[in-house]
């Protein structure tokens, strides 16, 4: 093959690529005009089997095609994911799932995951109300038609606007909160108010793109009937709902956030005290590596408050945290003795732990250790 | 909209998708002509600027057609992936640095960073002998007209294969390593062996799919002048290469992989110990702790001698590992006393030493976060 000819097939693909491009943005008009239809019907954003169906469907047409296994799956999930966008996006609209007339306050409603829920409940068609520790005075102006009250502030100071809002609320309305712990927030919630309760904890950040198969904690307690217009309408924003009860949700959650990012952040700070050249480091590094940096990297560009809150935020967490730190002294006196026996004893014990998760974890960050690799340089 | 209205969507929609799928196929014939072409030209699999180039205006082509920012960028990397494994197929052949004749012998070449580069090189027409603890006898045939000799054993018996192997070998023969740790290893491959040197650690494990974008690290230790055709045909294969001291090597080596280890080991046998129900916390978490379970599970996928060896491998990891257990009391103290303070001076001290990566490692992470909430079902 000529210089020439190899220049020609580059010519042919960028041709292709740009076919690509608009047949891709036909598709995107395509789901643009099928995600408002989608409204009238009162649709779910996200419909888990659909989803399925055209992953697999795709798939199955791409491999027969002689396209490698995988590719299409990829491809497709990446394309869904701006489906879910558009429907996230601000001019679109829900269906609302509250029959009767009532508004939705948000106390605190001025931080991020309170900005992120006021624009999903106006886009579903709901007035919404929001004040911070400035906006008291409107409290009981906002609250006259509101049906739905959620507290999301920090949380050392939860239990205190619970207390202070509660005379101000009616037995018709349906209290709520955002907080990572949830035992002894409900029980302020069911002391302090005499109507429906619902404890919630919403499993991701504000900068979230959509809220689409993203975990919505819910914990029931009082009057759950209540409560389901709400849990309903998250499933509409295409939100998963796991309910739990208070005090196992703490127990899993001592586990997912405190313990984790404790390590999280004494790994960080370690890594200061140490002070290697960052630079270096990332350019020697294998993608898992750069991947973990990565997540360290992540929690120190946000706000100390928040990681503080959630890692002091019990009595369990730093009984927790001490056990953690207990079990690494005895890590580390069997790599200081050498002891290859017992570290593959306890090795294999872990294993046996997570079963079958280990192969299904070895795969899937597998492919998300692909995925990094696709991005770097 | 009618029902009707919206079935008739969905099927424009499936049908878009199997048109793209006719085009996805025509371009990836294309590539793999283009790929077979480049090795007559003796062109690198990966190149830097044409990838940035691909990426860059198909992306811009697609803002300006109305698609959404980032979409054509992450499409584009996935399909690239799949051109650089056409690359590294079974029946791909490379362009062949090394111009005299000369072949390549793997030393443990039966495990899994062996067989990798076994295909490799005989994909690039080198003949290649392997042999593991059981075909010395045939060494000194195979090591007749080699031109490199690796050794990829375990890491406690690589100083002692250098030095059996070292009466065997001849001064123009280049002597390589693939060991974790530097320092002592290319210190007795220079001891024992009177020809070129040139240590190397490959920063990927042998589930790899393609050698695209991946770190190989080398050390040059005597006559690098040598070793030029080698490091040539990586970075052919499109590997990409960091050049090190011996002694920096293994210094960020400590942190990269024998404490990150330590901490992903013993992070997960704490789990084990504490034997929550592994799929409800799954079910119950983010984004962020199921990419971190899941990178806990992968190591208890594969084989603990290959951790233990590595954690264990020197006195530097060990003392390292101390401290840093050490530096995890320290902060367990500040939370157990809930100094909110103290807790935040030491975040934002570690936040200023990492600097503009914190920025950048969070929103890099929120787009790998993004693909792993795009595989959630």
């Amino acid at each position: 093959m000529s210089a020439v000819e190899l220049e020609k097939i580059r010519e042919e693909i960028n041709d292709t690529d740009r076919e690509l491009i608009r047949l891709l943005k036909k598709r995107f008009d395509l789901v643009s005009k099928a995600a408002v239809s989608k409204k009238e019907f009162g649709d779910k954003v996200y419909s888990r089997e659909r989803e399925a169906y055209v992953i697999s469907s795709a798939e199955k047409y791409a491999v027969e095609s002689g396209l490698p296994e995988g590719l299409l799956s990829d491809v497709m999930k990446r394309l869904l994911r701006e489906s879910y966008k558009i429907c996230s996006a601000t001019d679109f609209s829900y269906p609302k799932t509250l029959k009767e007339s009532g508004d939705i306050v948000i106390v605190g409603g001025n931080g991020g995951m309170g900005r992120v829920f006021s624009r999903y409940f106006e886009a579903s068609g709901y007035k919404v109300f929001s004040f911070g520790h400035r906006g008291w005075d409107k409290a009981p102006e906002y609250l006259k038609n509101a049906k739905v009250v959620i507290v999301t502030v920090p949380i050392d100071v939860t239990v205190e606007v619970i207390q202070k809002l509660s005379p101000l609320l009616r037995e018709d309305q349906l209290l709520c909160d955002f907080t990572s712990v949830k035992a002894p927030i409900v029980d302020a919630m069911m002391k302090y108010h005499k109507g429906p309760v619902l404890g919630l904890h919403p499993m991701f950040g504000p900068d979230v793109k959509s809220l689409v198969k993203q975990v919505i904690v819910t914990v029931p307690q009082r009057d759950e009937k209540a409560s389901e217009f709400l849990v309903e309408q998250f499933r509409i924003w295409g939100a998963k709902i796991v309910k739990s009860e208070a005090a196992d949700h703490d127990k899993a959650m001592s586990i997912i956030q405190a313990l984790r990012h404790f390590g999280t952040y004494s790994y960080g700070s370690f890594l200061q005290s140490l002070n290697p050249d960052l630079k270096r480091l990332i350019e020697l590094s294998s993608p898992i590596y750069r991947m973990e940096l990565m997540m360290v990297g992540r929690l120190f560009a946000q706000d100390p408050r928040l990681y503080g809150d959630i890692i002091m935020s019990s009595d369990a967490n730093l009984e927790l945290i001490e056990k953690f730190v207990r079990s690494l002294s005895k890590d580390l006196s069997i790599v200081k003795d050498k002891d290859l026996d017992a570290f593959t004893e306890r090795f294999l014990k872990t294993r046996e732990y997570f079963g079958e998760f280990a192969d299904v974890a070895f795969k899937e960050s597998g492919s998300l250790l692909a995925k990094l690799q696709d991005e770097r340089q």
